[in-house]
């Protein structure tokens, strides 16, 4: 079973369409996509929520209503409740990150819910009062009220990140081996000689720079390649060159 | 200095009012208020700005606008740009969360800048030259494009939490200790047998449910009080609450 697909995005007294829609792309975009909605505005701007969810409204077109936070909660194991705000025992609240390995855990048992309460008010006392766990997400005291759809994002994305359902990608060329490396520096060293940017006294002093320059951080064989083949190019290029007769080679800064 | 004032959140070519100011909105809920705007929308919808800035308005008046990106992040060290599409060198992106401990000690040095490119096409690969950090933002492929705002508040909401700036909420009741639970314990043992739920044959083994029962979670002196005086309570109302004659004591489920 797919830990994701028992997790439900419980909605209370919604008030926005735009809300709505982004809180169903932002679902999407987590690999959720079953919305419940607690008695949300009736007159919920149609408009603004097919704007905002975009490919994502087949969320809300799937999404099921119910007149009550317990009737909506009913199947589920795992209750997470979400408040912004201080009081009522809320000093047990954690962050989603803090939750999110429990919460998979659970839903794989039970369905879990993730619940949310109106822009303007959040959830109510008798509401809270169903949670299982309490999310308080971090956020900065000088403004810590977040936008419905932007806290539902954090708990969602924390939820994705955390079902390990994403791949991150990786580089398509491996490190590079020191050997390469080194013959990559030896081209290089031909080169600021060959070129005239240094003369053999200074020669240590200026390859000991490029190979600080190029260990910043670990070079993959296609970047080695491509500083190799500049390197050829560059010592090709100062050997073959066309020169007006009397040109200074030495390097000009 | 404070590493979070040195973040710069650039925004290019943004097309819509209201992404605008939810973006205010998550910068300021992350304890970010820099906000740079290349070549913005010059129709920009005000009015959708400053529903959803509500009072993170002060951070879009606030801004200031360049003609170009170049120009936008020249005084910057570390330039993050992010891209939600593949190409262009971009496996060597990372996300949000991988970056933002290099970014906030980038941000000891330098202004730190953060690009966000246009809602319907990102940043442009002529944008993303200047990058010194590539963010790849984690999503789902069945929907991997995130909204704008929301795509600001991941990256900012990591910075913020990278920054430990963000002070979680302790318990206010310290872990109670093993005395008090057992305490607590003894008590529940004789209400278990006073309120006839259980003889004493049965009593060990209703005492080791009820043990697992409150040993789930880490009990604090605060719930070890509420179950201690329930106990209590409990025991004293069987003793003392009158009766009508031929009651049956037998416990009823």
């Amino acid at each position: 079973m797919r830990e994701l697909d028992q997790i439900r995005i419980v909605c209370v007294n919604t008030l926005y369409g735009g809300n709505l829609g982004s809180i169903c792309r932002a679902m999407q975009n987590c690999g959720l996509h079953r919305l419940r909605l607690v008695n949300p505005n009736p007159d919920l701007d149609r408009v603004e929520l097919r704007k905002m969810a975009l490919r994502a409204i087949t969320v809300y077109d799937e999404r099921v209503e119910y007149p009550t936070l317990a009737e909506a909660v009913a199947d589920c194991g795992a209750v997470a409740v979400t408040s912004g705000i201080d009081g009522f025992h809320r000093d047990q609240a954690k962050g989603p990150r803090d939750w999110a390995p429990e919460l998979l855990d659970a839903a794989r048992h039970k369905p879990v819910a993730l619940v949310f309460g109106a822009e303007d008010k959040g959830l109510c006392n008798d509401d809270l009062k169903l949670g299982t766990h309490w999310i308080r997400i971090p956020s900065h005291p000088e403004y810590s009220s977040l936008n419905l759809s932007q806290a539902v994002l954090l708990c969602a994305h924390e939820l994705f990140l955390a079902s390990g359902e994403f791949e991150p990608r990786e580089e398509s060329s491996p490190p590079a081996k020191h050997e390469f490396r080194e013959r990559m520096f030896d081209a290089w060293e031909q080169t600021l000689l060959d070129t005239g940017f240094c003369k053999t006294d200074k020669l240590d002093h200026m390859m000991m720079g490029l190979r600080r320059v190029l260990s910043r951080g670990a070079l993959t064989e296609n970047d080695v390649k491509i500083m190799l083949g500049l390197a050829r190019q560059c010592k090709w290029a100062a050997q073959n060159t066309p020169r007006s007769p009397g040109e200074n080679l030495s390097r000009e800064r």
